[in-house]
């Protein structure tokens, strides 16, 4: 089965190139009579847009979303929504070089392994400009989980190249280019970005991303847990190297005694789990953290090879983001709320006559 | 879709609790004509049998399987192959008490919310038990995937709760019950457990597997990429919290010139990219590392609530394994093996016609 | 994708040959809560059976069904339900033949040039008794239509070889082995089939199937329609070439202003759609009609090739149903619960929240 | 899972509505380095394209295609082919009444049951301006298999209304507005859909479409069968109420000694198997005849009833086809092309090492 599709139930299939006419997907398995239209999906693409600061990729695309599909009347119908943003920056001068050589750390080797030829400009398919649509569907998903459960999703970075984070405050997040939850690292951040550019370096970063207000009872036990499909949504974001639910790699040293989270009639003592048991969602938050490795496009020189298996010298110029996690987190936030639209969906349709007794657990969801 | 599935083309089906009267699994999609009876499946069942040390559960299963179906006269005829294993040492006497309770850091809560019900008797669907069908799909991937490319898959623990295991010698892994890569820490690593189990607690672990001779070219650039369907395919294992490609979240802190592994006429310097970039195989050696956070089940009493919500304790008798993470590595070479096979065939589906007109990078595969 | 599981959301997964140990399916998605033992299953695997008259085969087995899963306490748990029926009375003496040459109209060829191999044994993978486990789960699935929403599947004989069978009362179907909705036609077809059988050839069959109380609104308006999914299923059973709904071929001769079925307060009119309309049900009975082709597995002497490509004459001796049409009746009422299950799943994942004013159309479903 | 994809490895997710921007759709998992360009495609749009005949409806659309992406320098390259059509001559003035009321036979009522909401402009997503983007698809499809396999499809008209077609020579085919083999049936075909214009009603054909050179060895055995699939996709296109497989409904009274294609070293001596046995292609043509029902949209008055369950009459003005019939050829080709292709990528990942010791029967495929 190709792989450009997401989900099972509410099913995104994203199609595009960097410097193709225009990017985009196709929505289908959204539940009809929710209103929607441009707007509620542009603010989330806004969130990643390039251009935005001098830390990212000088790109300048607007990209502004239409809808062609799937909308009558300001609502949904049922129907495929499709979604398209054209591509107005595209500058695919000279990639003759490019074409021939592999970058370090690049897609450029294994897509030509892959396919025997690929669409250099820009990175083709394997440029990050394709989570954009992948940003646009995730709007749709967050839109219809908070107006059915109140669910919301929110990430940051806690840490940029050597750099840690600590967090302060929530609201501290919209207010730097970096997402960080944290108003007097900003200047350290930036100094650190600055000195990184002009290096012709790039470097890596960690975020966290949370969802609160999910429903208990979405996953499946086995394979398609709920843990397991995120963490398959996050290693499929490129760049992304490592993913933690909950205590993530902290639990190995954790006993038992420890991890496991204690529950009281006041509610959990500690979320430990990061909101998944068994495979399970339980009401609690889900906590994810994800690795961004740095970018391999960079000035500096590299060793490489060509097509031909002779050794060449790579620097990549032109405009490129010098962390790719600056950006991601809008990002991450969408794939966590593609993976809860898509469980809430597969949970209801096999549980939806379950009735329980008892109310939930206090301080978790429904 | 229902969970239970694992893989797209090389499908396995799983079934089973752990008190029920058996498990197994289906695999649809093996190629046919390979050479196939038992015994190409009960070695690797045997690396998970529970039983062969103190340091695991003394439930005493011989996890014999049986063929039932897409073998004729010792060949794989491309029909669906059921395995079946039976469960002979159940002891379900007095689960009463963990019916109306909730382990803290168990699927127990998450079951009873999602379904209303469930099977409590061993941790019923929840069971490490059902990963054995697991190890009997991926023996099968392994031999195929041997046969035609040379694949090799290996795991080792790299950490048993606060013990570092300082990687020695592959040769060493087979000689020990921790599948450690090291002679010398396993007195060390025996004094630990044994401490643990007197203590009633249980300890987290980390593993890490490797793929050798993978072939370039697997994985979907979007969504379905081959790191990411390993990070579901491992994250989708009981109790682990956490999953890493390569450097994993050591790349927070690499610079780009760094971390992109430069090539060379006489192949690739190094492999922090944990042999995927873009998504995709580049030949190099897949890289893997996960954690698994300790069980869930102990002696030590933990506050929790009953199903009405009252506050109760609950101590966790019985057989448990007191760190999990110990008759994991052949699960995880399994799972490994698994996606990889899936892939292959993915693969070879779309591209089978791609032709290159040079040789592969010298120290990758084909 | 291999083919061999069924549905989307109600996962059929089916496994075994004609002459292995044992055959069966997993089902994976049934909704958790249900009462269900061997008892529920038995009796439509009963109605399937061989050697319940001369006119079918043979061959004598009691197709008892085992449940290895999915069911705890009576109850159905949500989990993989997975259904064992051994295999008791294979003769599998001499297939040295069949196994070098091609039966005219039998898979045999097919087979060997898809797989480059097949096991002979009774027809093997091919074998019409691969639906048995399909039976059972349809069983399931009608429990809970019937449990839910009062559901109910029923199928006759309309036509045996040259014999058209009038439909007079369906509660005389039980009372023949013929499935025929008619006493005074039994005779005539059980002297057809005695001619037959000495003849030693074999005749084609044509059935109706209708399910009553199916709710309105499942399917998917493009590709996976309602009408699409039980033409996917009836024509995927054995020997199977056609698949009308409703109308059928009848259509063609009909003007819109005879074929659209008028509506009025007191219900439709007519069902010439026969259930669906643009792909989705509109509550009234799904009326489907199916032609069988005659077995291809005959004592009468046909030219065909040895796998050498030289000319030779095939005559098949054992055990055959000279109609495969006679023990298919209670296959395609599961078949068709088997898709109606699974539309119920998809459409209340997507369309759970949909509420209408006012209330169901008289003599329509739900 | 929603139903608007198309295929398991040559996936053709659709989206549009009739009277919105655009249509078009997604294919995902073509094989890449084949050239591809719009004039490709454009050819079997332009024979599906309204507005060609007074017979049709005038609704006028050039259904000029774009390629959004998936192609590169004229190459495929593996990555999703996204194709968009703008819809240009919508008049969507004044459908109060249609979406108040249910047009007999039409799928206005179901959509309403089952969204609770529905786009009426032009039918929406009912209408089958939506085979578009199938027909584009197919093209796709059909190139690969050409150039692959010598892979060609071909469909006719055998019955319009009460005419039957006799088959007189395919090169009559692309001559008249009918898709008709025949030159002498022309002046009847044209008075009889004249009356039927006059009279404001509509009716139905019949349709048959060929595959040849199609490679034997595709399909499942089980469920997922050639013939099955190929039901699916034509059941699934718009009005059809019937399948057939070769002797389709004719197999009834045709006797085993009959009906099995005999095999001699010089080829099959008939094809009343369509080309399909056991589920699997043997290399001889596909052979599919479909039934589709005459137009709903009729100006004639119908009795119907309101959203509250009140009588009214409707009468359906506008441009609308009096016989979907006669512009369905085309589309029945493209999916027919679209399942063997989907196939040849299944079989190819599951069996591509198979190899046979001796040549293929004459006259079939590879």
């Amino acid at each position: 089965m190709p792989g450009s599709t997401f989900g099972e139930l509410f099913r995104v299939t994203n199609f595009g190139e960097s410097h193709g006419p225009a990017i985009g997907c196709v929505i289908d398995g959204c539940p009809p009579g929710m209103v929607l239209n441009e707007a509620h999906i542009q603010g989330d693409l806004d969130r990643r847009r390039p251009g935005t600061s001098r830390h990212v990729t000088q790109r300048n695309e607007a990209d502004a979303v239409q809808i062609l599909s799937g909308v009558y009347e300001g609502l949904t119908t049922g129907t495929p929504i499709a979604l398209l943003i054209h591509n107005t920056d595209q500058r695919s001068k000279d990639y003759g070089n490019l074409l021939d050589t592999f970058r370090p750390g690049h897609a450029d080797y294994a897509y030509w392994r892959k396919y025997g030829l690929r669409d250099p400009r820009g990175g083709g398919r394997a440029s990050a400009r394709l989570t954009a649509p992948t940003v646009a569907a995730g709007a749709v998903a967050r839109k219809w989980l908070r107006e059915r459960f109140g669910c919301s999703f929110v990430g940051w970075m806690t840490q940029l190249g050597d750099i840690a984070i600590p967090f302060e405050d929530e609201a501290m997040i919209p207010d730097n280019p970096f997402f960080a939850p944290n108003r007097s690292v900003i200047a350290e951040l930036e100094a650190y970005m600055d000195a990184l550019r002009k290096a012709g370096d790039s470097c890596g970063a960690r975020l966290t991303v949370v969802a609160r207000g999910v429903p208990p009872g979405l996953g499946e036990p086995l394979y398609d847990r709920l843990d397991a499909d995120i963490a398959h949504a996050m290693m499929g974001l490129n760049a992304v190297k490592g993913v933690e639910i909950g205590a993530g790699f902290g639990c190995v040293t954790q006993k038992g005694s420890e991890h496991g989270d204690e529950l009281s009639p006041e509610g959990f003592r500690s979320n430990h789990a990061g909101g998944v048991l068994g495979g399970i969602s339980t009401g609690q938050d889900l906590m994810v953290s994800i690795a961004i490795k740095p970018t391999s496009s960079i000035r500096l020189p590299r060793a490489s090879i060509d097509r031909a298996g002779q050794p060449t010298v790579v620097e990549t110029h032109g405009r490129h983001d010098p962390c790719v996690g600056i950006r991601a987190t809008p990002i991450a936030e969408a794939l966590l709320a593609l993976v809860v639209m898509d469980h809430v969906l597969r949970h209801r349709a096999q549980c939806a006559d379950v009735r329980l007794p008892v109310p939930p657990i206090p301080g978790t969801a429904g």
